[in-house]
């Protein structure tokens, strides 16, 4: 009896609706689609299938002695980074690994469902094995909205734009002012509580000082944007980072990533413009969320409108203050931001102020799994929020998203504080 | 009614021929196999597919105002370097192009088939344009030889060695004494007569002045290569073009291609070393011709054993007078050398000293398909003979291949002379 | 007459004691010594001396009209980073400039310093004209220490190790064991108060919440670090950041910079390990505070020790609460730290856990000089302290210098937290 | 007593006058001149005056056990590329050697010159010793033209172009039109006789079988290659080599080497551009012999003129009727080419056809001395003549130097045949 077809627990049906979304995503893409990888921060789709496939397969099936492992290679070619796991595949030549195929690769993810139900369904995996599984069920959450962002930019580099999903063009809006909220400054309190599930990262809950400050009550626009090309932006170093100039004059940038001027001109009129989105190419459309721009960019952009990024924890302190507002999360029907609006989660990943590093008592978890997070802070800065392609129910006002500087191919955009 | 079923010409039949020999080595490749490209020099399976198709349909179908393109995209994307014809995908990015998918290229192979027997058969091409067919059959059959040795690449990156052809292992044979076959010198004619099909790049037909010189009976053998090995004939430099040896300390070569020490000890016995082959990893065969080594390599071995490459005019003359005899050529149930013969067509390539320049009097063809050949003329090395996976017929006495000295993903080996 | 034998103002006083510092450290360098740049994070000598006296010229005396500049394309030559002064020599290219030559910098230096002297006893600057001379005085400073490092990176390179300054070999010491500190958590005040002066990036002073904390009461030494490298602290990725372990796969680090196994072995012993110094190469000692380790690798050794870097507020906390205790500050006779002792202000700078952010409130100087620290916020990270080459009154409890992670050409050492 | 003062034999007098032209030539530049490296390819002056003594001193003087070394570590940081002499000093790195300085250097040559000379006096050396001694002289001349063609380029990334020789600007002349000289193919003689000194590569003289040809009359002018310029060469793809075409896209050459367009116009008018000389930036001479064009750019202009090059056979029977005519060579006081004339030999080395590959019969000396030469063969071009920077009495009839294709900091020009 196929798994999806059986009654199972609570567990079990949260682990099967998070795997059958995967499924979901895949399904628009060929097995040629799901093969290669176009930058090495990038994996290929069948690369994240089996890898969060792995996830469960490594933590939870493989502590029981009566699990039958599917295939013995997949431990060395789905690891990602997990040193102690032991060898795998170098991250740089995941588009080479042509074999499992993608039909394969579906097997393998019906065999560890099948046995992840049975697993579950048995009722004996304990208190710590249940929070692995839960694990597991974010980051395969995780993995989907970076599978879309990878499909994006692989997509993005064939000269005639393939369509991931089929949409209607978006009408363009009414570009509104900003308004500024105003919060007090003292001693608060940030981070994750620890009810409900969390990342290590978002924890411990722990006192910060803050000053008064005042943040946006919508993000940057696509139409603010443009003034901010149309005024050199781009040309005039007294906004930018060092690191940040030595990177738009290396890498030629002169607007967001995906943007094309269609005209030659540089003008400032949307109408000039396109970006590629996963419904193809589009014009701009003025009143959205501005996507993927680097920490530079909105660094420089900040500086220009005479704000700055908020921090991280002024973020949390005004979006807690919001409630459950949300803007776009992932509609697999869409795959694209909505207006800006007042929500401060969902739509496009908001750049913050600080970098990430480990709140003060942050203890990784035992084991390779204590690797998730705890190794990656340095020299990387956290992003807010949520973006149009976080899965529902994935996205938390503590959430710690991070990149480096430069990168841009995520949903990424901003708010203005001061 | 399928192209393949009617009555055709003897034009369209060798076109068929041709055809139908890439569809047979595809067979074997999933729509995965077929999309990565593994290095920039090497090219996916379907973009090789789509590539030779491009060919036919530029060169000869687009002259035909009746007929329908395919698809205009694939004059971008299939475009290998001819400038004429305009601009074109970039090389490195090959494997990023997942859209056309297998399927969508093998009915473009069936739409260019269909048209190109409808041509033949009408009769009407002129002797420019049927050379141009013939041209078209000679450049598929390279490419033939390039998707395997690409697939042979594309398949030893992976961890653990698929198999592209299921065949017994070969048994070790005896390796016989090299004995040598003596030339006198004077002025030679070399170079294609122009009777048959020939590239522009093997004429004129002319006249060269030789020394005598004395040519091996065979190819070295990788029992042969163990013994240079053996003699630390990697780690002295005075064997070595000063290139040659960049090279070797760059990339810590120091076996041929696709050999693996098992033992880690560097041992001289052929039973502690294996090579990828189209079958999978396996032993090391000692009379087999030693295949994959780069020009430097092939150079410092001549120069350890008291010799040198011949010069492709004395490589010529030396072949022509053994006639018709030829080592293995392409046998899709193998694709792998047999042992060293007398025959100096087929096995391997063999490096010559000689650099890939034009002949007196050389002129490319006119149009864009003069950019086949000329254009590659510097600082490249002529190869003589032909591989295991050279069509046969594929392979002329006068055929100048060439590579790059540090090349060694063909099937490429040696001859000594002195 | 020349400026040095004059009576002068105390700025001027001031001035021309550090105008005249930098020549006493350059005098033991050949011209030869003073023009290469030995990788592009560093400067040449005679570029350091150039730029130094540029930025007075720059800043302070073309301001003045009847001021005759000395060389017009100076301002080309020996700008090093401000954009709002126009175009400059690239950066990795300082070391090709062979012209001015040294005796025409010395020159240069010369008439700036007249020019000042005459400036600053006319009386007649404003009150931010001062500052900015005061500015120009640490800027030098810095460029002191800067240039001794990076001359002791360019004689590293020298396969035979050449003597900066020669003295007497350090005898090794006794090593004691690490006491802890303890400080009490709560709202703090960190940054500078404004008297005195300090660099914009100090301030503005403001409140911090800390969590309690312990650090330790001396820096870590050789001995420990032998420790660290005798448990494969290397070798274990669990100890590493991401980013920290891919650096010492790719570069190959086994030991801090300079350091030399002179034995093949890899010995615990601190006998066996030599490291250049700017008097040549010498013996480690074990009591000293190691120096010229990156930050991945001070993080790695906090965790190995289980314990970590403390922030930099938690730093300052801690310095402050010493008092005037220094360690070793630049002595033109020794240029190097001395044994570990319980001062945390000299020595070697310590990495800190906090990333190089500006302070709430922060904002850049009007105008050029605004370039100075404000644009470098982003991706480095704070160390703090003072060391061996920072001239004595450079060094301040709130001084925050910063560094890329993979920076260890200064010297660098830590203090544990906990 | 000096050396120079004392009576020497004839081979001391010939040794003592070629090691005074380098002196000459290295006292117009300061100590910083002499030590930076300015490309990987190019030495600093300082290591070439170093590297020519060490040579006498490694071949000749260390024979002798009564010679004092001067300093045992030269031969590590002396030493070219001579495996067979030991470990060197890295290439890239001879920037970075500031010790031994150029008073040192002075001195080592003062030694080495005079234990020279008493040892060429003793009249003990025997015939391979003084063919020793010859080469050397030899070498230190091919030296010569290295420091100067490198200390152009070093001078010329400077932006304010500094001037090592003064002399008056040239007049423009008349460019005079092409002729051409016909030669009679069949089976002629090349290489070098034996008689007189000439390098091994220059040998054995042999056979050869040419077809009828012709030769221009004089080199290509800056006037032609502006006419090439004026007609898109650069950026017609149908001239070039695919390397070539690669090249210029990748550098964005549009001109020969040093070449500046003064107006941004890319006129074809001479006036409009300018070139970097060893007497600072100086207006295009029209009727000058172009110089610093790369191989792949005398190939496409010969491409575009109709024409070809000639093989280096060809060049040395048509330069070898002409008898003793000499263009320009080495004057100190000049060091820049005169007008195109009719001589062969001079002004600027001409690219050939060939490539750089050994005679039938090229046995390489024995020793380290035998990988002066014959380990080059690979991927590198032969230039014949001679530059108005090679030493009078070393240009010779069948000098073969050679440079890889894109090599254009030599004085290379070209002449065309057909």
């Amino acid at each position: 009896m196929p798994a999806a077809d059986r009654v199972v627990t609570d567990v079990a049906r949260r682990f099967l609706d998070v795997r059958a979304l995967t499924d979901t995503l895949a399904e628009r893409l060929s097995p040629e689609d799901q093969t290669p990888q176009s930058m090495t921060e990038a994996s290929p789709a069948k690369w994240h299938r089996a890898h969060v496939t792995w996830f469960f397969e490594e933590f939870i099936l493989r502590q029981d002695p009566g699990y039958t492992v599917y295939d013995d290679t997949f431990r060395y070619l789905f690891n990602s980074y997990y040193e102690a796991v032991g060898e795998r595949h170098p991250r740089p030549d995941r588009g080479l690994v042509t074999r499992p195929g993608v039909r394969d690769v579906t097997r393998y993810r019906e065999h560890v469902d099948a046995a992840m139900v049975d697993r579950l369904e048995r009722g004996d995996l304990d208190e710590a094995a249940l929070e692995l599984v839960e694990l597991g069920c974010n980051h395969e959450q995780q993995h989907q909205e970076l599978l879309l962002i990878d499909i994006k930019h692989l997509f993005s580099t064939h000269a005639f734009g393939p369509v991931y999903v089929d949409r209607e063009p978006d009408e363009p809006g009414v570009v509104t002012p900003v308004g500024w909220r105003q919060f007090e400054g003292g001693v608060v309190e940030a981070g994750a509580v620890g009810s409900g599930f969390s990342y290590d990262n978002e924890g411990p809950r722990h006192r910060v000082y803050l000053e008064d400050f005042e943040i946006a009550d919508r993000a940057v626009t696509n139409a603010d944007w443009l003034e901010f090309m149309a005024d050199d932006g781009y040309r005039r170093a007294e906004f930018w980072l060092s690191d940040g100039w030595a990177t738009i004059r290396e890498t030629g940038w002169e607007a967001p990533g995906y943007w094309r001027d269609e005209t030659g001109t540089r003008s400032p009129d949307p109408a000039d413009w396109t970006t590629y989105t996963l419904s193809g190419r589009r014009r701009i459309v003025p009143d959205e969320p501005v996507a993927h721009v680097s920490f530079y960019e909105a660094d420089a952009y900040a500086r220009w409108a005479g704000a700055r990024l908020p921090t991280e924890f002024e973020w949390e302190i005004a979006a807690g203050s919001l409630g459950a507002q949300r803007g776009a999360l992932l509609d697999p029907g869409r795959c694209h931001p909505g207006r800006a609006g007042s929500a401060m989660i969902g739509d496009v990943w908001e750049w913050t102020a600080s970098a990430y590093l480990p709140y003060p008592g942050f203890v990784p978890a035992n084991g390779a799994v204590g690797e998730y997070n705890g190794k990656f802070m340095s020299d990387q800065h956290v992003l807010r929020g949520a973006s149009a392609v976080t899965p529902a129910g994935h996205e938390r006002l503590t959430y710690r998203n991070f990149f480096p500087a430069p990168s841009r191919w995520v949903f990424s955009g901003l708010r203005l504080a001061r």
